[in-house]
């Protein structure tokens, strides 16, 4: 499009690539009694403001794990999130864990004791739910919509609940105040060809888009099978092209192009 | 259980623990288009043959990612499993990542290739198809009961495919094989109480019983909620002990214990 011209030096210079890594804190993922629903919520709504989600891990609730985990993905990655371990019962041990990993004390956050006080009744606010108020010192809530315990940030760490609701509604708060880069569009096509069928027209199509990631995932359903191609870059007019090229060359081999859903 | 006496000595000595890790393997699971679904299928599966997940990750389809990954956790966990990556397409480069990782060429396996040709027409089996008989040199098939290409095991890193469907037909003739350990138990007991109600007693509880994983997990769902207590341990006795005490301190509180379902 003509129209983007003006935004060509920017989209020819080096792409501002935003990076993040999610751990997943938990027993129960690891037993596999729960299944995570955590993941692929943040990994969209990260994409969305432009930050890519480079890895994430499941740990178990040992203290060292954890510890030694936080401070590798906060060096390697330029955000992290946690998800998981911040209640009020002894197994809840991720923010005594992240002070350990920032080497500060734990405390109890002003803020977050006074939050928990106006949502219990008099003689509630036990001991084990005080918890739910301390964070390293240092760190800064964050605000949850849901129920009364709020996450918290420390440094590059944002430490978030388990529970799937809870924790979506703090990240919703959250994610547009995150510092992104260039956003990462996609297209999808779809044909019912064999991947093998495709596979060296792909090849030479990835190698003449080295700026496209192209990525392609069988499907088999009802009987039905075919493959999809899912491309992603910054730079739409690529991205357009490439899906073009694509699109031609499955009709080249006799198959009919589908677009995917889900276009960004 | 007093017929249970001549096991005491192994009980009482130190557990045989076996320890796994998986690596998904996938742009697409990152980027949050697929759910994975092989975690918790792995997870339970390894559980029942005496295998703990220790821990999980999930990496993109970046070669010096895989390969580092790789060999970090060949030399941290008993047991490897990796999935995806494995089929012909170009972003499929988890085979070269593990020969890489053991620093041994990437070669057409014989039987595979068989395999491929007992399956294809002549002139099907193109190149691209022909990429699915190649792995590490010294590598095991691992038999596929589903599709046409096997998976692999080289050292203690196994190799699967990332479709549910055919990661699972593969898993199951693999796991009865796999060297495992003790076996963790589980019990778990529901009620309507709020996790702060419970806390202080099920942290004395923990303290009682070091040998046993206490787990806590809130529950929401239709304005009812309450809280699911998940004991894990390889000493049965221990188990059923540590249960009926916790069912105790409940009926305490004034609630009603529910035992829960998927005991082990």
């Amino acid at each position: 499009m003509s129209d983007d011209k003006p935004q060509s030096p920017t989209a020819a210079s080096a792409p501002r690539i935003v990076t993040a890594c999610v751990l997943i804190i938990g027993n129960e993922i690891l037993s596999g009694r729960t299944q995570d629903e955590n993941l692929g919520f943040l990994a969209r709504g990260l994409n969305e403001v432009g930050i890519r989600l480079r890895e994430a891990r499941v740990i178990p609730d040992i203290a060292e794990v954890i510890v030694a985990a936080v401070n590798e993905a906060r060096q390697r990655f330029d955000h992290v999130f946690t998800t998981g371990g911040i209640g009020p019962t002894h197994d809840d041990i991720t923010a005594q864990s992240v002070a350990d990993a920032f080497a500060v004390p734990l405390i109890v956050h002003p803020d977050a004791k006074r939050l928990l006080e106006s949502h219990y009744s008099p003689g509630q606010l036990n001991a084990a739910r005080l918890r739910m108020a301390m964070v390293p010192e240092g760190a800064v809530l964050l605000p949850n919509p849901i129920s009364r315990a709020p996450g918290f940030q420390i440094g590059n760490v944002f430490v978030l609940p388990g529970v799937p609701r809870i924790m979506q509604g703090i990240f919703e708060q959250l994610k547009y105040r995150l510092a992104g880069g260039d956003r990462l569009l996609s297209r999808s096509v779809s044909c019912r060809l064999g991947e093998g069928t495709l596979a060296s027209d792909l090849s030479a199509l990835q190698d003449r888009y080295p700026d496209i990631e192209i990525g392609s995932y069988p499907y088999f359903h009802r009987g039905d099978f075919g493959v999809t191609l899912v491309l992603r870059g910054i730079d739409r007019d690529r991205l357009v092209a490439a899906a073009e090229e694509l699109k031609s060359l499955i009709r080249e081999l006799g198959a009919d192009p589908q677009d995917g859903v889900g276009e960004g």
